[in-house]
C-alpha cells in the first residue's frame, strides 16, 4: 500500500536490529509512502543486526547511537538534518531492555543497579531524544513522536518483570514532554501499545509462546502484526492524525477491552 | 467484626433478595455496625425471597417498590425517613436485570423494547432513586450512596450482553449525579465493581461457572466474597471515605490489574 | 490533501446537516480520497440542513431515514448496498441530541421520556446501525466504523447533561459490539472523543462560548477542528489501522491527558 | 472518630516530617484505632522534622532510616517486628522529592543524574520497601502497603515535573508488587492519589497557592484534607477493604472525575 502519505517528510528510526523488529517494518512503510530518514541503534545492536541491508533498501544512512548519552544523541539528531536536508518531522522509539530480564531476577529479588539501567535504555532514553531536539530545535512544527510501548503498564502481565515499570514511565514522558512539545511547536508525542510481537526482543522473554497465543486467543482481531504496526506508525505521522497528542493507542485487535473470550472460556470448563 | 462504624447512620438497602444477594450481606454487616435502615425490592422479587427473615435479623421494616417507578420511589423515601425518624446516610442500590439476556438474545440480536427495560431497571433506576431523593430533600450532608456494578462496563464479557452496556450507564450516572450531588449537598456517590459473585442473579447468566472459574484463577487473591463487598460498602457508607466521590471502585481481589497469571497462562502451552 | 487512502471504499455516513457538521468535512475528506459513499440524516434535519449541496459536490445519493427506526435503516443500507454497487467499508456515526437539554431540564431534575428518547436518538441508534448491517451482511471484511463521542463519557460537564450518560452508552456499545463484529467480520468499531466544536448542535449547549474557550486554553494543541477531525476520520477508515478496535480515541489537542496548563492557572491567582 | 478499626494491628508508617505531613495524620488516626507502630523518616528529615513529638504522643518508636538503601530498611523492619512483637500489617509510605523541582530546572531541561536521583527516593524506595519485606517474610496474610501519589501520574501539571514520571512509576510498582504479593501472601498494594495538600513538601512546589486554589475549584467536595486522607488511609489498612489490591484510589473530593465545574467556567467569559 502507497499513498505518499509521508512524500516531504524527514524522520529518525530507533531501534531496527532485523526484520522480525517493528522499527524495521516501520521503515520499509516509511520508505514506501515517500519519507526519507536516518537509521540508528546502539553500536553493539548493529553488530548483531543487519540494519545495513535496510538502509540500502530505504535509500537511508545509518548512525550509531547509544540512546542513553546525550552527546550521541545530539550528534546523531544534527547529522540527521544535515543528512536529510532539514528539520525533522518523526522520530520513532523503539528500544526496550531490562537487564533484570535477562539476568533471569524475579520481580521480588531486582538488582537495583540493573533496575536503574533498564529504566535509562528503556524509558528516559525517550525522554533525552526529545530533550536533545528540543535543544537543538530539531524537529519541524506538526512534527509526531512515537513510541512503542505495552499493556503491561496497565495490567500485570508477570514475565514481564521491571519492563512493565519501564512502560509507565515512558508512557508518562510522552505525556509530559508532549506537554511542552505541543505548546512550543506543535509537536505530538504518542505512544502505540501493540499487541506481543515475535521479535528478537520478545521471544526472549520466558514463557512467550503461550503468551503470544493467549493474547492471540483474547483479541477479536487477533494479535496485531508488525506490518499492521508500521502502517499504524505512518498513520501517526502522518498530517491525518495532527490532533492526536499525548495518547496512549492501542494497536491490538481490540485486547485491551476484552475481559474474556468464547475460545478462552472454554479452557475454564472443568 | 463490628466497631460501630455506622452508628447513627439511617440507610436505604435495595436489592436484598435471598441469602445470596451482595445486598443480604450488606444489610447483615451495616446491622452489626450499627445502622438503621430500611430494606426494599421490587414486589415480584419480595414474593419470590425470603426479605422478611432478613427484616426480622436485623430489625427492619421492608418496604416494596418498582424502583423505575418515580411514584414507589417517592413513598419508599417519604416513609423510610418517617420509620427511621430522619434523612438518609447512606443507600445502595444493587438491582439489574436484562431482558434480553432472559430471552436468551444474543447482543447482536437485541430486542430494543428488551433493551429499553432493561436500561431502564438496571441503570435508570438509579437516577430516579437520587432525583426523588433530590428532590425530597431526604439525604443528610456527607451522605453516601453506591451502586453495585461490573467491570464488563470497561471490557468485553460475550454472555453479560447489554448488562455491559447498562452498567457504563449506571457508572456514568454515579460521576453525573455525584457531581451535582456534591456541590449542592456534599453527598458523594460512587460505584462498586465487585468481582463475579454467585447471587441467583449471576448463576442465571450462561457459562456463569466456567466465568467464575476463569475470574478466580486470574485474580491474585481469588474473587473477591460477597461477605468482603459488604464489608467494603461499610468502609464507603462510613465517615472514613468523605472524600471519595464519583468513583468506580474494583473490589475484586486484583482482576481488574492483571494482564494474565501464571495459573491462566499454563492453559496455553503449545 | 489528497493521497487515494479510500480509493474503492463504499460508506455511509450519518449526520450532515450543514457546513459546520464534522460529518459535512468528513464526506467532503472522504470524497476527496476516493471514497463513494451516501448520505443519510433524519428527514427533519434534512429539511433545515443543506445536505443537497454536499450531495451534489461530492456525487453522492442522499437517503432519508430516523436512525432509531430499524425499518428505515434496512431500507437505507439496502438501497445504499445497491447505489453503491457492493458491500460497505466505513460507517460514520454523528448523531446526538437530548430532549432534556433542548427543553432546559437540569440534569437533577430530568423527564424520563425525555431521557429515554435522547439515548435512543444518540446512543441506541448506534446498535441499530450495526445490528442491521449485520444481519444484512452489508459490511466488508476489514471495515470500519466510527462514532463520534465527547469527554463527557469519562468526566462530568455540568452543561453535557445527560448526553454524557448517552455518550457513556455509547462507547460502551462500541467495544460490545466491535467484539462481536470483529470476531465474525474483522470489522472494527471506535469512538473518537473529539474537542468541543462549534456546530449547530454544540452551539445549542448553555454557556458553549465559555466552554469552547477554556477547552481551547487547556489543549496544549489548542481545540482539533473539525477538518482535523475529518482526517482522523479518514485514517480509521483507511487500512492503516486495521488493527485498531474498541478503543476510544481522543482527537482533542492533548486535552484529555492535560490536568491544567499555565494559561488556566494564571486565572486563579488572587 | 475511633472505632478500634486497628486494633491489634503493626505497622510501619514512612514520611511523617511535621503537623502538615499527611504521614503525621495517618499516624494519629491509627494510633487512635488501635495499631500500634514505627515512625521512620530520612536522617536529614528526621533533623529537620519534629517526629519526637508524635512518636511520644502516639507511643511509638522512631527508626531512622534511608528508604533507598536496602541495607537501612533491613535494619528498619528487622526492629520494627521486634519493638512491636511481630509481622506488619501495614506499610504507609509518604515519600517523594524532585531534585530537579529543588534546582530548579524545567521539564525540558532535566539533569538526569537528578532525575534518577529522585526516582529512586519517590518511586523505586517503595520497591525495595516491599522486597525487603518479602525477603524478611515481615508481613502478615491480609496485610496493607499504601502509597500516597498525584493525579499528575494521569494528566500534566506542569509545574509537577518529573514528579509525574516518578508517580506512574510508583503506580506500576503498586500494580506489579500487588500481583505477586497477592499471591505469595494475600497482603494487598494500593495507592492513593489524594488531593494537592498544603504541604510542607508541598509547599515548595511553584505555583503551589493558584494550583490549589485550582484544585478547590474543581472539586465539587473541595480538596480532601489531610485528616480525611488519614481516615481513608485508616480504612485501607482495616479488614473491611481485604479484597481491594492493585488500585489506584483517588481521594480528592471528586476531582479527578470532573471536565469543568460552573465555578471554574466563569473565569472564561469574555
Amino acid at each position: 500500500m502507497t499513498n505518499n502519505l509521508l512524500a516531504g517528510k524527514r524522520g529518525i528510526i530507533f531501534g531496527a536490529l532485523n526484520e522480525q523488529s517493528i522499527a524495521w517494518k516501520v521503515a520499509e512503510q516509511c520508505h514506501k509512502q515517500g519519507a526519507i530518514f536516518v537509521l540508528t541503534n546502539a553500536p553493539i545492536a548493529m553488530r548483531m543486526g543487519e540494519i545495513n541491508g535496510l538502509a540500502e533498501k530505504t535509500g537511508s544512512k545509518v548512525i550509531a547511537a547509544d540512546a542513553t548519552s546525550v552527546e550521541d544523541l545530539e550528534k546523531l539528531v544534527s547529522e540527521s538534518m544535515e543528512i536529510l536536508g532539514g528539520k525533522i518531522d518523526f522520530i520513532l522509539h523503539s528500544i526496550g531492555m531490562s537487564v533484570n530480564v535477562r539476568k533471569g531476577n524475579h520481580y521480588t529479588n531486582e538488582n537495583y543497579d540493573y533496575t536503574m539501567k533498564g529504566l535509562d535504555v528503556s524509558a528516559l532514553s525517550f525522554h533525552k531524544v526529545m530533550q536533545t531536539t528540543m535543544k537543538l530545535d530539531a524537529m519541524n512544527e506538526w512534527g509526531s513522536i512515537v513510541a512503542l510501548t505495552y499493556i503491561a503498564a496497565q495490567r500485570v502481565f508477570p514475565d514481564y518483570n521491571d519492563m512493565a515499570d519501564n512502560k509507565s514511565y515512558l508512557e508518562s514522558i510522552a505525556r509530559s514532554f508532549g506537554y511542552h512539545y505541543g505548546l512550543e511547536k506543535k509537536v505530538r508525542v504518542n505512544t502505540i501499545s501493540q499487541s506481543p510481537t515475535m521479535t528478537t526482543a520478545g521471544s526472549g522473554v520466558k514463557g512467550f509462546n503461550e503468551f503470544i497465543n493467549f493474547s492471540e486467543q483474547m483479541s477479536p482481531l487477533g494479535n496485531a502484526t508488525a506490518e499492521d504496526c508500521a502502517n499504524y506508525c505512518v498513520s501517526m505521522f502522518s498530517d491525518l492524525t495532527r490532533y492526536v497528542t499525548m495518547q496512549n493507542l492501542f494497536h491490538d485487535g481490540g485486547y485491551s477491552s476484552t475481559g474474556v473470550t468464547q475460545a478462552v472460556i472454554e479452557k475454564f470448563k472443568d
